[in-house]
């Protein structure tokens, strides 16, 4: 580490701890608060049971920015909202020009444009920071999305840098624009998340409920598929996942995950990036199926009563099971591999879309960079996608990247195959059908939009454009 | 008309003049007004036009509300956002209390909330109000949906149902709820649109490129579905489009529609309903699926550069073309129709979400009544929706609805083989896709979020439930 090498932490939660403590490790000057007192007592009581770690706990925001050398950078590690404009404005007057703030949190990217302007106004440097990882990867290597000035980077980056997950020894660290830019990547980030998640809870239900395999067969399956192009940390989990038993009292060691209530939680960042892409014109089906499909799930009462009422489509009870190693499997790893490219195309289209709306220098190599290591959507495309935008002529589109191109095109009859079974079998495929439909609608030089305009035009004078000539013109469509 | 039969309206675009025509024509006295003298003169050359037609042009909006009984009745036809406020300060002050403000622009139902709130704190009665139909259904008869407190709609109703279309001789013109609720209707209605248009889209593109039918053939199957239960105005105005040709200055005489290009535009209200969808949590799927479809379709130069790079499908050149009366286009008919009610249904439960959100007491029988006649999605599958929400025991979902879970199921073997193909052939239907995959996600007893849940357990510690027992429960799954 070289250049400024102490950071305050503010908030003793899960992640502001294992930072904190994962800082010390790399030999930052570290000095924490946390307005509770009980959480600065449990953080004194396990640094008192870990020897060779040196943070220092202090009671009040003054202590705090006085266990500082200038410039300060101090870590925001609070829940998002208004816990976090309370510190800044209890921080804020104590500080002084040239030292930053780096809020950590899950917050919105527009909270971080307004927090930044205000800050900035008032001669503070301010870093709207997205950490994936979760508390392992705080603990031990996180990915950092840095969003704010130059200068606020230049003064945390060495700590920051030193803190982060490496992949090859590049730290998976970066400033990938002014202000919010941070947040928005963060929040594709999670997008994309929820995105592989579907798509690779869809493929566990066709494995189990089309393909008739049992647990550990598909524990193997998602084990042979981590050994493949899709080798990415949800994969390798899933397996994980699929081959733990049930040791619960009372639970009879079948597999736990048939155990757990399908109704999946959500905090809000996948939602976000659906209505940022809203907002921005861009199209990102995958994520916003995936946010629906968890609203779906949610609803469980009303499936069951549903299900009573509408029943699936006629299947032949002879329907033969799929072979663990067999042509249905390999199918359905090609619609996987499809479907999340798709995502990752989807994502970082939102990305590039925000980037140019805000003003942004954001480059999508260095995002794909700052994700292979440390965060949760960390996998080996990620690795490919990065040389596809550092290539001379990269295309604006992953889509039309020539090595993605090639794989999707390999991956298309596998993923129509699986597609149209789950369809005919009536297996909900929300994230592989809308991906395939995203590529297919990508790829169409002419979609039947032409209809729409005639339409609106009919019936609102909307006007339309000609193919064959410049202008927009009106018809009087309505006969007679 | 009884009760209140005056009213003003200031705005003379397009909409206010045909509304203000359409409320003389039926009795009412009406005052009107524009700030554009250049309005005012064309509205009254128009006038002066139109023989037994008694409109009052004013110079002021003081004038107008000298023009008009007490207590007053004013229409604002202005452009939706910044207009609208400068419109209702101007009339404040003028007002006395029990004056009623009519806000009949495509407003976003926040903006009205917020409105209503503050007129009330002045004494004043504030509608927010929904129109549909263009300038036809304004001129002749417009769908209205009405939000507000009792006693403002009261003070305008008498108007509002006098211009109203009519189906069977009730007036599609109702109050469904207070505040925003007019407004937030409204925008759902145009999500509904916006669906059931890509849908339309998508079963046009099927016949052309996989049935290999000819326009004028393709015109005669939108006729003949339009005399069956798929009747609505979206189908009827679909076969007039499609028999049209293109009699430009140098063109061929070709169907119109094939001049026009394949980039449809959008007016934000699709875009709305998605954005409170994921806000309230509730799947829409296909509507925005449809947003999202005009997005991709405005990037006609991007499509254009990745159909060279990411072929389609090999599809046997010697495909048969599809009979026009045969079982392909009869499957097709069937995956419209399920489509179309998968789609009403996303949007009613939009509405019941929203009502539940902000208090509003909106009767989604109602609903389905105003949208009978006047409005764009008008359609007589929309009187059966308006009668299962009117049965005893109706359920909270149409999907539940007997008469519809029969149709669903009747529909579902030729939906789900036309979905098949298209994926198959790589001729894109999210519409068609994403309301398959709605029913059969909201018809799975048990979907695969149980995975989903475990591997956010197994990165986040964010804690699952069982299916057996309660209470909330965290597992450490890492292996070793």
């Amino acid at each position: 580490m070289s250049g400024q090498t102490s950071m305050g932490v503010v908030g003793l939660g899960v992640m502001g701890r294992n930072l904190a403590l994962n800082m010390a490790d790399h030999g930052a000057t570290v000095a924490v608060f946390d307005p509770w007192v009980e959480a600065r007592d449990r953080f004194e009581a396990e640094l008192a049971a870990t020897p060779g770690i040196t943070i220092t706990p202090v009671d009040t925001l003054a202590a705090l920015v006085e266990a500082l050398p200038r410039p300060r950078a101090i870590l925001i590690m609070v829940k998002a909202g208004e816990p976090v404009d309370a510190t800044l404005n209890g921080l804020a007057p104590l500080l002084e020009a040239g030292d930053v703030l780096i809020d950590g949190g899950n917050s919105r990217y527009q909270d971080t444009q307004r927090r930044e302007a205000a800050l900035r106004a008032r001669g503070l440097r301010f870093i709207g920071l997205g950490v994936s990882g979760g508390e392992e990867g705080a603990r031990h290597g996180p990915s950092l999305m840095a969003g704010g000035a130059p200068e606020a980077y230049a003064a945390c980056r060495p700590v920051l840098e030193a803190i982060a997950a490496r992949f090859d020894g590049v730290p998976c660290c970066a400033r990938v624009g002014t202000d919010g830019a941070g947040h928005f990547v963060k929040m594709v980030h999670n997008g994309v998340e929820y995105g592989i998640m579907q798509i690779l809870a869809e493929a566990f239900a066709l494995l189990r409920d089309v393909g008739g395999l049992d647990h550990a067969a598909m524990a193997d399956v998602f084990r042979r598929w981590n050994a493949t192009e899709l080798a990415s940390y949800l994969v390798e989990i899933t397996a994980v996942i699929l081959d733990r038993r049930d040791d619960a009292e009372g639970a009879d060691d079948g597999p736990l995950v048939e155990a757990i209530l399908d109704t999946a939680g959500q905090k809000g960042t996948g939602r976000w990036s659906s209505e940022a892409a809203l907002a921005l014109g861009v199209a990102t089906p995958t994520i916003t199926e995936s946010v629906f499909a968890r609203s779906l799930a949610a609803a469980k009462p009303e499936r069951v009563a549903t299900a009573a009422v509408l029943p699936g489509p006629t299947v032949p009870s002879t329907a033969p099971h799929w072979d663990p190693e067999g042509p249905e499997v390999e199918a359905l790893r090609q619609a996987v591999l499809g479907a999340v490219i798709a995502t990752y195309a989807q994502g970082l289209a939102a990305i590039r879309a925000g980037a140019r709306e805000h003003g942004w220098d954001t480059d999508l190599a260095t995002v794909a960079e700052i994700w292979r290591a440390g965060c949760v959507i960390r996998a080996v495309l990620l690795d490919d996608i990065a040389a596809a935008f550092r290539a001379p002529n990269a295309p604006d589109s992953l889509l039309r990247a020539p090595a993605f191109a090639d794989r999707i095109t390999a991956a298309q009859h596998g993923w129509r195959t699986t597609v149209a079974q789950a369809v005919l079998r009536g297996t909900p495929v929300p994230g592989l059908s809308s991906a395939l439909a995203y590529v297919d609608s990508a790829r169409s030089a002419r979609l039947p939009a032409n209809l729409i305009q005639a339409q609106r035009d009919y019936f609102g004078a909307h006007t339309y454009e000609r193919t064959d000539r410049p202008g927009t013109f009106h018809t009087e469509w309505a006969p007679g």
